[in-house]
């Protein structure tokens, strides 16, 4: 058949057909295979898990698509929390009609990026709607991890002096996504930076690494705050320091968009305390998604839960969250 | 604000108001509070995963709504494969202009059934589509059980002889739903079956089980289907055994519909050695959710792969697998 119909979703004969001829063949492996309820991993002791839902318009874009999204956006929340990402599940809900090479194009890019950050899709499940009643494809991803012994980070291990590290541009995967929407046309066209970033981070985790998020939607400075909040710390950010592609630049200032502001699908904020920041920028350096990694501000005492960021003629500024929302379905 | 707005899924401010006054006042939880990517999640040894996707239509129906039901559906995929449920992740896709009563009545449902089934709810994640993107509110939850040590059940454990058991009436959910869509009305009106079946699944867990499914979409003639299948068995129902209200037979026998390929939200097909059948049925009867259980069929080795069904009269007929769809967006 060439495009989904409802009964692709009934739990019937043809939902039994898509997944053997379709999920399985791309996504194949023992857990999967066994095709019960439940799927029995192995684990370490605890567990680190993460769900997020994708609902990118549109499904193809410069440098990604929803399926690789969907890897990457778990994955990433996985690695950024210090678990090793080990197992995905996949809960597609398909609006009736799609067709069904669509489908299969996501499903591969999917099973390639999974291999790629050497996770296993361990189980699924799959919904149509009537047409009109979605719109063509959402994706849930939820991952489950290994978290790694003695290595606690998050807000509370964050203290005045750390350094913030980024590994390179801000809000390429913002742009990317709208000038695919609005057909903006760039001299240079922006791709997004959606990447799985386990290989990366597998690179640092074990030098001095306080907190590790990754600033999607909402951006760094939505990110930064959600930190400096959760940490009773301040933080300022250094106008100058902050990675930028000119493109990207110029996109904001057309568009009236702040680059602090704009999702990105494979960056990752390092906070790190001082005397490892060297090292860290330096073995980010090293690795591919690290070429433009950038010191970008400090920790500081002052002003507990609040980003600022000095200009580059001086001045101080406050950066807040973002507020309201100029680019829905960004992931 | 009344409605949901596309920034309630920005990342930004109304997504944390969202997150704090809604999901953390009825969900709230050490693991879910931590608010980090990932949450960190004690287990021992090996998990069971199982994800599962909910878009049915209407929201609110007679015996549940979507928020029960995305508890009940994995918790009851966890159970059957002879887990015990602890963990939930939450994913939602909400529709742009969803009125904000709605989404607290079906989260409050969802909270009061994640404690009735003793599951917590780890983590979640929201995205907003445009309005006419989605239909008002599509929920995943991904669900995490600690495996019985011991206990291994599936089809590879079915045998010929073994007797083939139901925790009650099949079909409610099904005509339930049906009834409540197409505006039918019933002299006694069906009532969903969704409930979590965990604990009616402790009663008798360590006696004799071989294999058990919830026979949700496609119904108990798919689900016995697929185990005989997979098992290389052949099975048997009697037919004036199997458990019907007079309200679902007389639905059926007005629409067509066959009962053995209902849908059903609150039932367990339970695979049990002969000597043990006696035992789990009284231990079934004894728990609310099994009052009305019943011995329904056996395995057979001949035939294998096949479901038949020995009429009234005496005659045996082949009972498929759903084909096509007659009831979309049942779950």
């Amino acid at each position: 058949m060439e495009h989904i119909t409802l009964a692709h979703g009934s739990g019937g004969k043809l939902s039994h057909q898509l997944i053997e001829s379709l999920f399985c063949r791309y996504l194949g492996n023992p857990y999967l295979e066994q095709l019960n309820d439940a799927s029995i991993l192995p684990t370490s002791g605890r567990i680190a898990v993460s769900t997020d839902s994708f609902v990118i318009s549109p499904l193809f874009f410069r440098g990604g698509d929803i399926g690789k999204l969907s890897v990457c956006g778990t994955v990433n929340d996985l690695a950024v929390s210090g678990a090793i990402p080990k197992f995905l599940t996949l809960g597609l809900i398909l609006e009736e009609g799609l067709e069904m090479a669509v489908l299969e194009r996501i499903i591969a890019s999917l099973a390639a990026t999974a291999r790629q950050a050497q996770v296993q899709i361990v189980c699924g499940d799959t919904k149509v709607v009537e047409r009109g009643n979605a719109d063509k494809i959402f994706i849930n991803t939820t991952g489950i991890g290994y978290p790694r012994t003695g290595a606690e980070i998050g807000p509370q291990k964050v203290r005045p002096g750390d350094v913030i590290l980024i590994n390179g541009t801000m809000g390429d995967h913002g742009i990317a996504i709208l000038s695919e929407r609005e057909g903006l046309e760039f001299e240079t066209p922006v791709t997004s930076d959606c990447a799985p970033l386990n290989s990366l981070i597998d690179q640092f985790f074990d030098q001095g690494i306080t907190c590790m998020r990754d600033p999607t939607r909402g951006g760094v400075g939505t990110t930064l705050n959600e930190i400096a909040q959760q940490a009773g710390v301040g933080m300022i950010l250094e106008e100058e320091a902050l990675p930028l592609r000119p493109e990207v630049a110029g996109a904001c200032d057309m568009l009236g968009l702040d680059p602090l502001h704009l999702a990105n699908e494979g960056k990752v904020l390092v906070i790190v305390a001082p005397a490892a920041a060297a090292t860290v920028l330096e073995k980010m350096r090293r690795h591919p998604l690290g070429a433009q990694a950038a010191r970008i501000g400090t920790v500081q005492a002052e002003d507990p839960g609040r980003l600022l960021l000095r200009t580059a003629l001086g001045a101080k500024r406050l950066v807040g969250m973002l507020e309201g929302e100029h680019l829905p379905r960004i992931c």
